[in-house]
């Protein structure tokens, strides 16, 4: 079957070939605005140090301004034949201002050029990100506020070990997204130096001031070595890997979603805006957004995979193989963005249906565990030996079909007779939870404290 | 700093949100060929088992035909808010021929649909691989015959161990392609089978024929089993495994281009159709596609390993993670095949420099282990003794700077006394490798006999 | 914290480090069998073809079965200062025979040697692998037969969408089950051939018989180019590719078991060889073999991934790097293996817990396709208007709060007055499953006829 | 061909099988240290609170310390059937002290147990990686400061673009691997936070003190949450993905290494210590070490893709999925710290071919932006028709088979009429890497510079 569009298009000339695995235009032209930015710094500093007459760089500042209108205008011609977007928008200053728009390379170089651009796009990502996480936070601060008391079973294996709060399990995410934000801001320190500057790779001899264009650009400052600047990429690296372990904690939540939102759970109940529905089932109600976002795992691990491979074994200072370094991450950051913005939509409308969390918390002899640690604390045994007094009174009440609060005074004392009336003061799973306030712990007291806490970090 | 045009476009509005996340037009509309093929196919059979009218099916195939024309021609206009190809394609169909497009998707869903659809898309690329590669293997055969006699060093640890031909060096990429190719026709072969039928999942009840769909569009049968045929994405794990394969293959080969291109080297001389110079180094002759073929190798497995999350603990039959196998599956495609197309390019157009590899050849006493063999095999000594007494001949060689040919029969029988004149046969570069006769060794009648079994195999 | 007996090894004498680094006995030690059988049939080559003279090559093969005894006794002792299993074997053989041990090694190189050792390995893998899964499939045959019309929901999304069989759901298995015995049946074929006698790279002088050892070793014949056959690990690449994906079977099987476990679905019943229980929790069973089975997959595609990344971009013909190949192909084998050992009896010992099937089967108007399907069919309704109609007779039901077959005769004609009695046939969850017989549709004599024709394939 | 050692060995009982996929104490016994300091500080605890008595404690206390001794001494019988380091470790307890011991596990979970003492082991192990960086970066520094003046080619595509000097280059890494040590460092920051207390999964009614066990251990503090203290798995992730990009670091100069090894560009020369010889060819030395170092990058990021495939969609808080975590994590640590010894032992051996670096550095018209450069800053020549004039300026000498300054005055003149004398101050090699002075340029005084700081740095 014949693919006019898309298919067979490699079986043709060298030069077709060769522009296709070549021309990069088709996505560093998103590079755009970072490429005027960081070339308008450089021309600014070739002005100041003396290296460029005033008037030449005037008109190159401007000219770069006016080709930004352009592109955000969508009224610029990108050319795959002029390879990249550094050329595309060198070609069209030429246009514009005449010959000296040559002069904008002077002491610089493509190398250079392009690991500031790609630096500083990744900056504004991780800028970005760094703010969405802090929304979603948010967004899971006021669900865990709100559900601070519902109870609901803790998971372990998928089977129900312990009672905990809904409001205890959103915080547990709470943390992980405040790591995820740890990790965001450690890789743009990291990274915030301005390869600027390094030239080819060996730096240059024009008396060049680059710290000057670090600082224009906001840098903290610039590289050190010249050679690292032009063939460094850990700042995509880092950042797909922070994205990656993010894309985990997601994939984690989505997946709680999916099953909870399934008939059998029924754990929580989605709004309309992130779910699809069938036309002829309407309690149907698929939890598509929870799916992409628990997908998107895939999707960033692939692009940090695929760089890691391409950056392996890779001599210094500059190889083609590291143009390969833009579509994969371009690909991973959309796709972290976009699991970031869903998932803070979709807590925002979720809402947990109590009633269910609760009767699952307590099915189960889901307080056995208080039970046994009742026996420890008041009566002095081992936990061992607490542990297998437990295991009996527990299968008494699985014989009798009834949970562990419904057992009588008598019941337990038949097993162990020093057992008194308070036992019963720690069965119910609303005591279970109260009860456990350690720091970190379960209990609603617990939770509303960390809410408070996180809301004071957050500002 | 903003980015207007790609920054920032998830501050939005959920339903903005869920559109992006959502839609697949952008990239799925590459299925439309085998979308409308399918489409076809389902209606002629629907026709023919009487379960809709012969009328209504006419206008149907004549409808999707027309739309057929429309995206060929780049008239048809494709729309996000109608998300997939599929509901554009029955949205203008609808226009065309009004309602009676409605009962196209009778005993069909959108489940069996794309899966057909990719499941053909899939194969049309094995099929085009297997041209691509055959092609390659061409290449590959025409330089090997050319220079079946051309010595260069045989390396192990980029050291040379043993002397080889330029031809035979070749001829290993010859076999590692003929895998590839085996892998996959084998992937071909195991994916032809049809998913259309299954329906959503459970099959249907209508009274379809699904082996006339199935021979229709050229498989060899239906899916057996409907749950399977809705959630399979083995032809796509398998195609990737493949590739991923072949990849490797060309980063090998690829590598070893742009270490040969280095001053350093001067093995080969490649042309300027697959590098890219420097206006003011003229020499300069930089491996761009050699480069850029290593690379692919990351896009590939990062495919691979993209949709090997996706899939991992995904319950049957459906879910939306499923709709993220197309885009890393479309990219890696294109980049296998474009590394494909490159590296045919390059191998036509690759010179051996052949007196560099033969002096390469020649030099560090490449031959010491036919020496070391000869003196097993003419004097019968051990295996281990003949090495002990071949290090001290190189010993001397070293010693007096000069190679072991260069040494007289004397200063040889000074360490081994019954060492004849007759070792000199084994002494030099090409002697060498004209002994290496054993089946598969690297004597330049084994290399043209090598090429014409090939030659033969390839029709 | 030291930790004396792991940690901090490596800040020690460079010739520690070095050791540490280069030697593989601790894990290569695994291909003795492999290795001493390799070498016999060596010997007995260089005896038939008068290369060694056959009294030595008789203590040789005596001398190494003698050997492997020792390993199998675990009377062997390895040495690490001997680095591989080669030298481990030779030096022992010298040892117990003297100097002839020597002449082993005659027209043979470590490259071939371990070449053809490990490929040995890996197919005595596959041919376990393919029983293993064999297995697999008969315990999921006999699951389906028995559940062959236990209707259970069939989901897209985790939401219960078409009622459907659980054996048809196992079934769906079965088949991937296929076709991964398929892949390692392929695999299998394609790397049967041999490297021994590809010597160190470039073939040899001595007149060896490579069709010889190759069929002695259960080759199909020798490699045909001696530079590939030392640096060929396509055979381990694809391997780990096939197992990766069955891993992705395994791990969809897998999750759906832990699923299906938990309290809220209670679809499934485990053993408790395949579960662990909690001593004081009686009715909890964690799936905890399910859960194992699940993770394997992140190891063997890991172990992928590794290979993948080792290989990439090594010249040939041969580079230490690619001594790094076993460790994770072992690993992942093991886990491999492992998994569907597992998979295996957990199948064979887990029962369905038929009644709740049912129930969520019949649950959330599940037949509501059944009913569009009947309107077009008796009525002739066009596809989309028949799905708008049972919309509203699922809203009806929806708001009455019964099930489809609960509504009366006389609502329904309420929407559609052209509806009949005979609607009722098709609104049960057990005429559904059975009204779905199109070729590999859910209908219990599907099932059967599929659990039948395979036993056949199976023989 | 039957292997009895280790093939095989899951044809058997299910209770075997389960044995093997469930038991960790062949992997987790590396975490002893970690789990007896971490349980004498939870014993500690105890007794402080008021939980236990004192008297269990101490007994407590010093049979840990006991098995501690025991196990270092290689007394300690592991048993298999005891599951894991934590029930081997309590079960001697038990035997040593008696019943007193089931008391130790009084508020504590397995749970909580074993992310502490994984915590404490990475913790340990970015530690010492963090001291071995170090050490790299100081051999890296005394080369570069010995070797500040010795010219080489500067690298771009593997063609020498412009020369720089083997000191710059290695202080390209000394950068790389100070950037990997912030990222080990922020692990570590980020990772030190103590689970112990967070129990099974919901925290305690005990009244322990975290934060005094958290202190004991050298933890910052307690982590926050109960569910995300025994769920968290990032400081794995994380630790692996710093490590990944350092072995991405390790691999370039891994692959320079063996490329500068090569007959045809001997750069360097290694040492004995870190390379294998051939007995027969003593001129031989294959850069093993560096090509294990190289491949290395395949383990760690082989662990990388396991770990997040194991926890991509785990719901909490634990599931036997996650005990998948040690073996991939303990590989790749290994992997690492052998791979970080080995480079540093080779950077402090290693010698530069100091005359073969100049020659190379000063071949291929190497000065030609150095002439542009000169033409664009003297003459104030426009930076494209500076390079338009220098690449016929470079076509002269390249027709007369001489380098840039074996031309004439009066032949430049010839295309340029106004270049001076003055142009062979930049020409040499010498001249152009003294001229490279903005800041990270690859000046022989900047190199100094750059080496001092460093120095400085690291005290």
């Amino acid at each position: 079957m014949s693919n006019k569009m898309w298919g067979g298009r490699f079986q043709s000339a060298p030069d077709q070939v060769m522009e296709a695995i070549n021309a990069s235009i088709d996505f560093d032209k998103r590079l755009y605005a970072q490429d005027i930015t960081a070339s308008q710094a450089h021309a600014r500093m070739l002005a100041a140090t003396g290296i460029l007459p005033p008037d030449d760089v005037d008109r190159i500042v401007e000219g770069l301004q006016a080709i930004r209108g352009e592109i955000e205008a969508g009224t610029f011609t990108f050319s795959t034949a002029l390879e990249d977007i550094h050329m595309n928008v060198e070609s069209r200053l030429t246009e514009m201002i005449g010959p000296a728009a040559g002069r904008l390379h002077t002491a610089r170089s493509r190398n250079d050029q392009v690991a500031t651009d790609f630096r500083l796009y990744v900056r504004d990502t991780l800028d970005r990100m760094d703010e969405a996480l802090k929304g979603l936070q948010l967004a899971l601060l006021d669900k865990a506020e709100a559900h601070a008391d519902a109870v609901m079973p803790g998971f372990t294996h998928l089977q129900s070990a312990q009672p905990v709060t809904f409001g205890h399990h959103l915080m547990a995410y709470v943390e992980m997204i405040g790591r995820d934000r740890g990790r965001v801001q450690d890789a743009r320190k990291r990274m915030n130096e301005s390869p600027l500057g390094a030239a080819a790779l060996a730096g240059t001899s024009f008396p060049i001031d680059r710290r000057m264009t670090a600082e224009a650009l906001g840098f903290d400052g610039p590289m050190a070595n010249s050679l690292d600047a032009v063939s460094d990429r850990d700042f995509v690296l880092e950042t797909l890997s922070a994205f990656s372990i993010l894309a985990v904690h997601l994939s984690r939540f989505a997946e709680e979603i999916v099953i909870w939102s399934s008939a059998q759970f029924r754990f929580v109940k989605l709004s309309d805006a992130w779910t699809t529905g069938s036309s002829i089932m309407p309690q149907k109600r698929n939890p598509d957004a929870a799916e992409l976002i628990r997908a998107k795992t895939g999707r960033i691990m692939g692009a940090l995979t695929s760089l890691t491979i391409v950056l392996k074994g890779l001599p210094l200072a500059y190889s083609k193989d590291m143009q390969e370094d833009k579509e994969p991450a371009f690909d991973a950051i959309d796709a972290a963005e976009l699991a970031v913005a869903a998932m803070t939509g979709m807590v925002k409308d979720m809402e947990p249906v109590r009633e269910r969390l609760a009767a699952a918390a307590g099915a189960g002899f889901s307080t056995a565990t208080d039970l046994a640690d009742w026996l420890v604390r008041e009566l002095k045994m081992p936990f061992r030996e607490a542990h297998h007094v437990t295991g009996r009174i527990v299968g008494l009440a699985d014989g009798k079909g009834c949970e562990l609060a419904e057992l009588s005074l008598q019941e337990m004392q038949g097993i162990e007779p020093r057992i008194t009336e308070a036992v019963f003061g720690v069965l119910s799973v609303e005591n279970s939870v109260k009860s456990r306030t350690s720091e970190g712990g379960t209990s609603p007291e617990n939770v509303r404290a960390a809410v408070r806490a996180w809301r004071e970090r957050l500002g």
